[in-house]
């Protein structure tokens, strides 16, 4: 068969428990912690005793019961909205692609953070999209950086970027959370260069400390912010629902775009039910502990194994983000870690175009305290073994 | 906001019984008989038990289980197939999605029957396809119209088709099933010719009388075909589980392509589960009578009180489609009608290019033999109106 559209390598849209190295301790991805899935035994079976709504077609936006529900989850952050602002998708990446469909063309530019989401990379560039990469520091994207950047692309008469993705919350992968007056600016940015804002959003809940700054959505007058949610990172990624929250006429458009047949009502009527019962709030807590807990012995490991890498801690989230010294090769770190039993991620795929090569991210959400334990000691030992045969 | 990429009209992707006419008799579109949604409450329960793969991110391919049930269900028709063949997907809606994703470049050809199923058009269209239209008859495609166009095109230097899309059992709208020898020379085309078959099979087990014919897919020795299945048509919308057969780099390349993090595996642990039991066959055998019952009342009501159409009755599926006289304009009738409480669909929608006006597609799945009588006798009072005020 060769008449495939792309000549893709083969890489994974989706990460699964299925598709990583059997055997090996997962450090690789943002996989939900086994011991704490939740058990919804009780709104499945709420679901199931309302075929009428969940077992029929569901309206394209999805049902008006978890769209008021999710209203009222981000009225907490400051965020004011009503359901028609609300699409619920299959996942936040469900709602980055709806929103590709809807915006982007090929060839188009889309502003990303060096480095950013590396399966939001790959959905991206599957609608020919074309980066504008952006550097970060401690106060999230450098948006001085990017006004000169969009300056130089209007002084050169170039394609003006439609979109800009960003994760402000505990970043994915470097784990910085954006300053409010950061926020702020790529809302004066977005305004005035005429692009739409993918504030994608999935860890906010998950803070360990410090104060949490409100979302760039809460800063949106004019419908230029399009805030891209999850159950997945605090609940259960297996329900595969998630939401976009925008300007109503761009929610529908995405809606139009959904080939899927809408949302499964009837895993919507499930999450429905736990975001009205206090079960969602208490499990966040207990999440929010558990992962707190893994940074913690993560951070701790690194620094007795793993003392050559610069590791910054963030204060909520599910990922670290580890710099080697610039002469280690992440990717042949990575593949000695295999050796003795660890996945972990190279960096390189967590950037839009010419990447360091120094870089590792790690992700703490799914494997146990002793297993990061020793995951950490076996990629201690993958770097010592790089430093004596280099 | 004027930056969107297509000016497109508000058409849905999705049937919903929510996006239809409030309070009218919907016989508009193939939405579940209420009263036969199945009760899901065991294998939902069955689902929740099992966290660990219902609640974490599945495999992007599907469950195992799930893909070798599918394997025994589509077996029974002479399809032999291995899970390595067999991809989930959010119904066959989003398998025919991930195909264009894989095979279709703006401008590339979809072979397609006029008329054919609307949403199928849509999902293509949003792809940039063009369409090459084949009429049928009573043996389905024309294959020796299909043949003599694509020497036309090849004879003119044309871009070849690289898809043909067809319903053969059933087909939506015309109620049509494709005979063996047709099914037989659109494989040999395909390979000569060397485009794919997308071989959509939703309502294939919902055969009133007649002798079944053996799938597309039994026919193909070369992986030519990829057959699109779901469980919307035979047990329940709601779940969203659908699947796409074929060669498996080909299925293996539309996981690629899956942008939401995989189907839902808690979604997929139902359906697996209900596969494995009686509950599938006995539903099947269930809905069947009551489409039987539903086609037969509407027929009988279309004789009474739409003398005019013509109608075929079609061995099993969900739909009927009418011919009225060649001077009725089927929107304008649809529109009377709802001034009497029926929502029809006119045939319009189902042709790629130059429609005919005189077509209706009723569908008799969802209302019950009262509502389709009433909703009947409305379109008759519709059809009167129209010829007392042309």
């Amino acid at each position: 068969m060769t008449i495939y559209r792309y000549a893709r390598q083969a890489e994974i849209l989706g990460a699964s428990i299925y598709d990583h190295s059997p055997g090996a301790i997962l450090l690789s991805s943002g996989l939900a912690y086994p011991p704490l899935l939740p058990d919804v035994a009780h709104e499945a079976a709420g679901a199931a005793r309302r075929p009428h709504q969940a077992l029929q077609y569901g309206p394209l936006m999805g049902i008006a019961d978890l769209r008021e529900a999710i209203c009222q989850f981000v009225a907490a952050d400051g965020v004011a909205c009503t359901p028609d602002n609300v699409l619920i998708t299959y996942g936040a990446k469900d709602a980055l692609d709806l929103a590709c469909r809807v915006f982007i063309e090929p060839g188009d530019r889309i502003i990303v953070t060096r480095p950013t989401y590396m399966t939001a990379l790959q959905i991206m560039r599957a609608h020919g999209a074309a980066f504008v990469s952006v550097g970060q520091d401690e106060d999230g994207l450098d948006t001085d950086e990017l006004e000169a950047q969009l300056k130089r692309l209007e002084a050169n008469g170039e394609r003006a970027p439609k979109l800009l993705f960003d994760v402000p919350d505990f970043h994915n992968p470097t784990g910085i959370t954006t300053s409010k007056a950061r926020r702020m600016r790529l809302v004066e940015l977005a305004r005035a260069h005429g692009f739409i804002i993918l504030e994608d959003d999935p860890y906010r809940r998950v803070r360990f400390h410090g104060e949490a700054v409100a979302p760039v959505k809460s800063f949106d007058r004019d419908g230029v912010v399009v805030a891209l949610g999850t159950v997945s990172k605090i609940l259960a990624p297996g329900l595969r629902v998630g939401w976009a929250i925008g300007d109503r006429e761009v929610v529908a458009r995405m809606a139009m775009h959904k080939a899927n047949g809408g949302t499964s009502p009837f895993a919507q009527r499930i999450v429905a039910d736990l975001m009205r019962s206090d079960k969602l709030a208490e499990h966040i807590s207990q999440l929010s502990a558990a992962m707190r807990l893994h940074r913690d012995v993560m951070v701790e490991a690194l620094a007795a194994h793993c003392p050559q890498a610069a590791v910054r801690t963030p204060q909520g989230g599910y990922f670290l983000w580890l710099t080697l010294p610039e002469d280690m090769d992440a990717e042949r770190v990575a593949s000695l870690a295999l050796e003795h039993g660890v996945e972990v991620s190279s960096g390189r795929l967590c950037f839009p175009n010419q990447a360091p090569a120094n870089h590792l991210r790690l992700a703490y959400s799914f494997a146990g305290p002793e297993d990061i334990r020793r995951g950490i000691a076996g990629l201690g030992k993958a770097c010592d073994e790089y430093r004596a045969r280099p």
